[in-house]
């Protein structure tokens, strides 16, 4: 198993318009990509912060995942994203670790990437996300 | 005002050594410095992963920010922190835009950083924190 980086934070946001809006006043900071991703529920807002992303994630519905963590949470925190090179590989690595996993094949994700959620009942009550981007 | 880097991600756990095995083991990490930071109550791990962090915190007691936190909502992701050049500048500009901070001046934090913490009411429900470090 290899990381290649911390590829982004993802931040459940109410209203995607005013948490950009506010990223950009206070910190300077503004999306390079915005997308609508119907498989996941959400529509989200990509910032670039150094060689990482601030994600913001805007739900598309109350019953989608990210829908519920708002009504259960509030606005927050939500998960962290680490990309890989051979994303099949890591899964295989986390299987054999007896880990438990969300998607136990990639799917696609904003940018294109095939992505894999990993339970946070697995480590540190985090909601991890590995990523293959189709760049590396 | 301008954002170096994403710094790193915070995640509060209950066993700090259990926490940096669950990193090794699943994603092949382990961290650069270990560290415990009294002003903070915290004994905290700072895992690289690409060009950011990974940091484990682990409270010193209870009666700590990290250990409330924790008893609140069991352990996961705590905050997000964001590398600026000049910190008195950052909570300047912050103070101007008028965010509640936690922090009016800076304090020294985990490898000798100036930090200081931004209120997690003023956007999307996130702790953020402000690192100057010093090799910037």
């Amino acid at each position: 198993m290899k990381l290649l980086n911390l590829d982004h934070v993802a931040i459940a946001v109410e209203d995607l318009d005013a948490a950009i809006d506010g990223y950009y006043s206070r910190y300077g900071v503004k999306p390079l990509y915005r997308e609508r991703v119907e498989s996941q529920g959400v529509e989200e807002a990509m910032i670039p912060v150094g060689g990482s992303f601030v994600q913001l994630l805007q739900p598309l519905g109350a019953d989608t995942p990210v829908g519920r963590f708002l009504q259960r949470n509030g606005e927050g925190l939500h998960h962290v994203a680490y990309a890989v090179p051979n994303i099949e590989a890591a899964l295989a690595h986390l299987t054999s670790e007896g880990v438990r996993l969300i998607d136990e094949v990639p799917r696609i994700g904003g940018r294109g990437a095939r992505i894999a959620f990993i339970h946070p009942s697995d480590l540190a009550g985090t909601l991890v996300e590995l990523v293959e981007l189709s760049e590396t």
